[in-house]
């Protein structure tokens, strides 16, 4: 088994990075779209609006858990793409995260429909609806409140992905807080679970990319047409355009209000030798010896 | 009274490894059939279906904790299989770990219902029923919705334990991630939490063919009948069978998405020596052999 | 003002335990019986069964980090029983424990009345009784539901405190656990949520005859008179009596089943030094210099 | 990027602990107040009582976070003014901390109407009012229940405040606790979670001067008018004085009750050259002189 399985492994480490990301945003929208079809379909007896938000907040919790150590688990290509920005992350691997993790919610949402089918069938009378009493579009994709207007919308994912970003840089600066590493993914979680709860009426806090165009093509394709994109005044770019925007500016404000402003310590001389002895610990033998 | 302990000691492994999975599956279901038990009896007044879900999470976790450091807590006849195909333990523990998880169960259905006998006498009017307005078997073990087909729930319940697998494997794995050992009973919870928030709907997110057929046991013998075994078109075999595929399917997933990808570190000189150190910790000075 | 304080010292260890078990039921009590005021008092429109749940899980967590460090924390005088039974703990010091459990607690509902004086005028309409639509002594003390027989009752009180002592032991449990000290307290609140949600309807989980006297004595004398001693069939001895019972049991068990058979290891040649060093850290100087 | 950063520093160390008080509190009132928003917009539809609870606690924790290497996140005036009192903070620093708190809450609940600003005309039919069946200004600031009495009111406050300093100061007590330093945010967070479980019927559960008046403030200029501060019976000014009374009150019982009667230690020892190491750490070598 062990060696059956050896043969099966990716040298490449760029390749194992965008499995990495496509297995984590894949669980995260298993568990956060499964909590709506859950909520959905039961018509909230299994279920309210903060299992939603907890689904999506352990999803992302798990997703992170599962990526961490490989790829760094972005799961979102407004984060990557914020990365890029600060110089933590190569521009190149970008387009390859952003593929994956589109993928990865892609495939999720096909999973929860599996799932689901019975159920969906039932509650929707075999109609696969974007609008009315039945529609199930929601469970897969965002779509915003009736009295939302669309910059109203935007405005909303932009505030909603800028204090994502807030909290994820604080959790992940060393000079701030001491957080364990282990228990950063529970904390990322609980980010977005106060998100949902607090941004989480007005449309549905995608906060991601990804996160919503994979489901929303996978409506498209699997029965409910064309509707999932002219829904809500055609709101279907506004969570790829906006959380960008979002988190570029709460990048901006973690980095201006706070980052910039720490004193430069002794103990940078003790980072960087801690740094040289991780980079030592990550050293690959790869090429030379594969075991 | 430290003296009289010792006496009862049982200086087999193998023999207080099952107890502590015996011990570990009853507080899983003392405290996750308890909580349906509460939210039944009391028409949702004193509980909801997310408190459900917290009360099988909670359960895991105290489950985990209890056995732990004793059995490795695996709980669920799905996860020893796993871990046998991994070669993770050995195969000749396997019938004897899942034969305490059973007794296990068994024990804890016995003990909600001596706990809630005047609530559910009360409830049912003294009919124990499967099915129909005041049915109480549900307390116990799981039965399908309504709309479920058999192919649905079949796939409901590899889904799920995939799932689960995929977490607990990521929660597990050293070079993914750095939870503090403590704190996995606590995520593996949170993973059992997030999989009934999202997945609980259909069939009730049994999971573990020892956490259903126990209980289920029990009502057969404690009043309920054969009903018990034939209701939802006889689908008592699906939460045995298919959680194993499912645990399967998910370890499958994890190696080849993950695990096998990891690099090969210069630190496995370290981890090596830490294994090592581990095994001096553990020689016992009991005398007999450890098997 | 340091030197003010430093003035009201109380040299006496015992004397100092007692204090911080009474600010730890107290803040125990003020959490979880204001928890069910809030609910009580406003209809169930701001918080249900769960915040009654998280009130007195949380209680107990801050409860424990107040007095952990001081008297280790027992906040229940079934606990103390159970540890001076164990040898963990002197019996010449149990009465004081428990005195001080029961001030504290009778202290908190005192304090709880003061906080809801005008929600309870105001919901009750002035009449302060203990049944009926507008029954208001189920804020502070515990009452049997309708159904429950005496000797359901009793069962009820005793598993439940037999499951909460299981929990406990094993978290304490260093052979088995590794959960970190400073979490202790928060999965000690845990146990305290999961018993609530799968085993509260039926009483109401006293599991604590401190918890359940003090109020009650408070509200005998507050203005409910002795109803609050003959309701429920003269229910008020079980809350005291049926917990240490479980807490025995559930002690036994533990004991029996688990820790018994931990294999004697060479580590406790290391645990031993550990003890040592501990030891030297707690060395007190009082007597010789106080500060 | 990194260079453009670089000139925006503030060398000036009190005015980046302004700066990251006024974040801190920026993303407490963002969570917090938008939760509210969402429950009462949705008519608690996506939200319940149990979601403003979380929504602050959540925003408490990730306010710590964001501040709490820079400033120690105090995060509310009547915190600061207990330490100030205490001795562990320069009087001095004061009023700059309590500015910044405050223009921290003005921004954020500028920020909430802004996102919530189509929900509230749609909500409220586009008269924003105080008081009312469409009521909006309890978005913002708190108001007390029409049962409570000013004295009622005050006591309200008085205790709430006196139980959360009495949890912190007991989480921040190296000689009672030994919580790891990266989980106190999570804790002071479930400090708030649970007194607002316990004690937010009555008035809301301000507990902190610049959480209340900065809101109620932005309400008087953005077209809420003059009832913000009339409404209630004039109670702007009881979620300002009470709690600073209520802070001193919970820092003198947790010191009288249990600070001043730890032994002193051996570690004593220990401990200041922790301190001297710590104080080396933090050692600047910006060149200008630390305050």
């Amino acid at each position: 088994m062990e060696k059956l399985l050896r043969k099966c492994r990716i040298p490449n480490q760029l390749g194992r990075e965008c499995l990495a990301e496509c297995v984590g945003v894949y669980l995260l929208i298993l568990f956060g779209c499964g909590s709506v079809a859950q909520v959905t379909t039961t018509l909230d007896e299994k279920g309210q609006y903060l299992s939603i938000n907890l689904g999506f907040a352990l999803g992302v919790t798990f997703g992170v858990f599962v990526s961490h150590g490989v790829s760094g688990a972005h799961l979102n290509p407004a984060v990557s793409l914020s990365l890029c920005v600060l110089g933590r992350h190569p521009w190149i691997k970008l387009p390859f995260y952003v593929f994956s993790q589109t993928i990865g919610s892609f495939l999720a949402a096909a999973t929860v429909y599996l799932q689901y089918y019975d159920a969906i069938q039932a509650y929707s009378g075999g109609h696969l609806t974007v609008t009315g009493p039945n529609a199930t579009a929601g469970i897969f994709a965002t779509y915003p409140s009736d009295y939302l207007s669309l910059w109203g919308g935007i405005t909303d994912q932009v505030i909603g992905t800028a204090a994502l970003l807030l909290c994820v840089l604080a959790l992940g600066d060393r000079r701030n807080t001491s957080l364990p590493d282990g228990l950063q993914p529970v904390m990322v979680g609980a980010a977005v679970l106060v998100i949902g709860i607090s941004m989480g009426s007005n449309s549905g806090y995608a906060l991601n990319p990804a996160r919503d165009f994979g489901p929303r093509l996978f409506t498209y394709i699997a029965g409910w047409g064309a509707d999932v994109f002219t829904a809500g005044g055609g709101w279907w770019w506004v969570p790829i355009v906006a959380p960008c925007v979002g988190a570029l500016l709460g990048t901006l404000v973690y980095e201006l209000m706070i980052e910039v402003h720490h004193p430069v310590r002794l103990s940078v001389l003790h980072n960087s030798s801690t740094e040289l002895s991780d980079g030592i610990k990550d050293l690959e033998l790869d090429g030379e010896k594969p075991a």
